[in-house]
């Protein structure tokens, strides 16, 4: 049963030891290649994907009172999948069923489960890729990676990080107490891991794989069991999750139903209930705070992990290389039409204009310059569509339209001319208004002006501190300025990425390095992945009686 | 500034190392003796203790618009000790003040503050083991232990852990992503300790230091200022040891107010409104569960640490030492009048019996064994008054009272003749009665007759698992039984101890070795001292940048 352990064990050590020193890591090639995949790998992904089209997707043995889907993709396929779902009562049922085994392996076995389950995946991310792509309207470059390697290793992070913590103390231990000169009392004791229960996993419509496999391993890895509710409109990528996770329990000889899948259809959702249910112990949740206040105050006792709504700043106080700037916050703003959690909302720019190395640039010429650079960038219609990829929803475009009318349009939204597209609007707006403080999920950016650099980088982080960021940017050439805006964002709980400039995007948050969501403001109650995402998971709990005088009790879980 | 950690650094390391083996470790001798403490420790404490009474107790610089105190001893005596005490607006504002320089104080710097406030504080446990008599009703030597050296292992323990996971990854990197023939892209990162703000803890009248310093040093330790709010007839031994930490403060230029004493008085409490405090970020509580669930109603998004009500059980099967199982029973049962949350209330025997080394002994001769053998531990009156101590709450007779008439007594209730006392009642019920269903706090102890062991296991774990309980002990000879026990314990989430006999007892849970409460049933939601208990009360921030592009930031929070 260690088997699975021993063959990935290098895959955890790497992991725990980049988790230390927080440097680069990842053993899944972002690049979609067949350099890394094998030469066939596209081929055989794109295909495997068309032979999923139009069928029952194939869960051997899950649960099924009936078939449900009505997955569109918003690059217009339709999906034409149903899955095999049943009523959360049933679901539950099983689940606990399942942890009755579950819960009660090994550690090593756990982890060589959960780590053999990555290793497939990766095998699978060009399969995974366009399942994304359809999930999510993202470009297929971006869906590869996100819905791939990346999400990938966030999972692999949070199978290592409950494994570090799981085996942090000792598991049995010789306890003797000095007593003077009488004989010492000694004790043996062996304390017993003690999972939680349920866990559900509630996904999300934009990153399916990725804000999901940090929960779902996590809970996992710490013996829980799962149920994966996927957004309605984007099951795919986690049904064939959960797929691989059920075969590899299934090879071992474990409960497959250690791992479900709550598929549903947009007009009959089963979140509500299963967030309701008492045996429901351990929630994930990506998604808007409405619905968070939601889960948290309908929840009982189960622990809620979340990420939520923010809004995303940007800070422009001068730069030294003012078109690698441009260039790059044009590619943040376009990538995805604005549709990540990472994504910057509001860019800040002193009204007296900023120093650069092109000379001193007024507010609007600092806009200029960005919005020329998203223009070159999304000039050739097929690379728009590709870095735009598609609006997932279609409120987004309203919500686009009426941000037309906030203000001075700095750059006119436009359309990369495949599927419902939006490309980037830049619209100023005063301070004092109030379209910009709350998330304007999607491709609008407010372009905000201040009377100072100090006071842009006060506005932006109290505005962090209110109402949540996940990250912040700052372009400055002042290390006063760096430093006020350090301490600030700091204090605000937002990650801050200064004077970026070429291929590395303040929306990209890496594995192994980057604690995704600092938990530090509205925009998440939850850190990926640092111990305290993992350590609450599971109980320990001993049993200790007087060496010699107690047959050792078989292990309390076995 | 780091010269205290740098003298201190053995303590930190001995806990660190104990804490991963399990193994029996302490810095803190427990007994309470010259040979440990000096010759004349005992005669200075006495001396220490009597110069506080009738005065106003001293605390330089703390907050003070008036004095109050009104502690009576359950001895008898009359402290006539008043404090320096504050608005909750007051205290509040003061701890904000305090955080900005506590908050951003290095890693190092902190331990060395609380690891020297620990040391000295240890030096005083002849004072605070007199404090403790007079706020707790305990006689001296467990109150020696409970408020001294054990209280400060489980400071040192807070300490400890809180260090082990503020240094568990690095706070810098250079992250070196590579670009394939392109140059790579090399990003400094660097990471900045965030608190959550204010910390309150909430005394109980109890184990006044015990139970407050896990959360008091774990939230100071990770750069949270805290309000110390005793219970207002235990606020002595709280007192003493908020000086000792602001007279170390003090002496390293650190602002005293990182740590506040709430003093109240009976009729006129300030815990509700620290607690609804919206600047109140964190909360450690122990107490009952009802008011534990009004703390949680209205702590806003303030994380609670609880330890609550719950029934703890002891379950007798067979033996193979009687006498011992008998006598070491008497004792947990004595020990400060079944006030300790780790006292046995319920003991679960079959109605036909058990077998032990002096032949089979039916229900009743089990329990006339045990309260022979409590008669016979408290037969000389001073030994009586020192195990048994006082009544610190005079509604815990009337409780008793009502007890009498819950069914057939098998051993009345006595007492010692020093102070409001009572020894251990036993009283026989039927399953289906209700009073031993919910916790008695006090001397009571609930004889339950059942089918067979297998129902009397069954029945103490199930009432575990549905009103919480942090210890359990069984005495059996059958494995069977041990592994049914263990089972079942565990997945109630009570640690069990097996067929203890001599000088260790259920009651005992030993610092850096037992974690004390599972935090896996209703009795209490954190475990002493777990990684989730510090991991918990901070968060990391991260500042990133192209390597050499930024002079690297002044340390966000300094």
């Amino acid at each position: 049963m260690t088997q699975l352990f021993d063959r990935n064990r290098a895959l955890l050590d790497g992991a725990l030891q980049a988790m230390k020193t927080r440097a680069f890591w990842t053993p899944f090639p972002e690049v979609p290649s067949g350099r890394f995949y094998g030469e066939t790998a596209r081929e055989d992904g794109e295909t495997a994907f068309s032979d999923l089209l139009g069928k029952s997707f194939e869960l051997n043995g899950h649960p099924c009172e009936y078939h449900v889907g009505k997955e569109q993709s918003p690059w217009g396929l339709d999906l034409a999948l149903t899955y095999p779902s049943a009523s959360a009562e049933t679901l539950i049922s099983a689940s606990q069923s399942a942890f009755q085994v579950w819960s009660k392996n090994s550690i090593h076995a756990r982890m060589g489960v959960l780590l053999e389950a990555l290793v497939r995946l990766n095998k699978m991310s060009f399969l995974i890729g366009h399942a994304t792509v359809h999930a999510t309207g993202q470009g297929f470059a971006m869906a590869f990676q996100a819905g791939g390697p990346h999400a990938q290793d966030r999972g692999l992070e949070a199978v290592a990080a409950a494994y570090a913590e799981l085996t942090a103390t000792a598991d049995r231990a010789i306890w003797e107490k000095p007593q003077g000169r009488r004989e010492p009392i000694v004790l043996e004791k062996e304390w017993t891991i003690v999972p939680r229960g349920i866990a559900l996993t509630i996904g999300c419509n934009t990153f399916p794989c990725w804000n999901a496999y940090p929960g779902l391993f996590a809970s996992l890895a710490t013996g829980n069991t799962v149920i994966v509710k996927p957004h309605p409109m984007a099951i795919l990528p986690l049904a064939i999750t959960v797929g691989v996770l059920r075969q590899v329990l299934e090879e071992e000889g474990l409960p497959a139903d250690s791992v479900l899948l709550a598929a549903d259809e947009p007009e009959a959702q089963a979140t509500q209930e299963l967030v309701q249910a008492p045996e429901t112990k351990l929630i994930d949740y990506t998604g808007s705070s409405i619905f968070g206040n939601w889960v948290r105050s309908h929840s009982g006792d189960a622990l809620v992990f979340a990420e939520e709504t923010g809004v995303n700043s940007v800070v422009i106080t001068g730069t030294d290389d003012f078109r690698g700037m441009c260039a790059n916050l044009a590619f943040s703003l376009a990538l995805y039409s604005g549709q990540m959690c990472t994504s910057p909302q509001n860019i800040y720019v002193p009204e007296g204009g900023v120093k650069t190395n092109e000379g001193a640039k007024s507010f609007d010429e600092v806009f200029a310059g960005i919005a020329g650079a998203i223009d070159q960038l999304l000039a050739d219609p097929k690379q728009a569509s590709g870095i735009c990829g598609t609006i997932v929803n279609p409120v987004t475009i309203d919500r686009l339209k009426n941000a037309c009318s906030a203000g001075r349009i700095l750059r006119k939204s436009g359309q990369t001319g495949v599927g419902r597209s939006a490309t980037p609007l830049i619209v100023a707006v005063g301070e004092d208004d109030s379209l910009h403080k709350d998330e304007c999920f999607g491709p609008v950016v407010f372009a905000i002006a201040t009377k100072s650099a100090e006071e842009a980088i006060d506005h932006a982080a109290n505005l962090a501190m209110k109402k949540g960021a996940i990250t912040a940017a700052l372009y400055a050439t002042d290390n006063g300025l760096i430093d006020t805006a350090a301490k600030a964002f700091c204090l605000a709980g937002a990650n801050l990425s200064v004077n970026l400039t070429g291929n590395i995007y303040v929306n990209q948050s890496a594995a192994f390095s980057d604690f995704h969501v600092t938990g530090a403001n509205p925009a998440g109650n939850a850190s990926l992945t640092d111990t305290a995402f993992v350590a609450q998971r599971f109980r320990r709990v001993m049993v200790r009686w007087p060496k010699g005088k107690v047959t050792r009790p078989a292990s309390a879980l076995s």
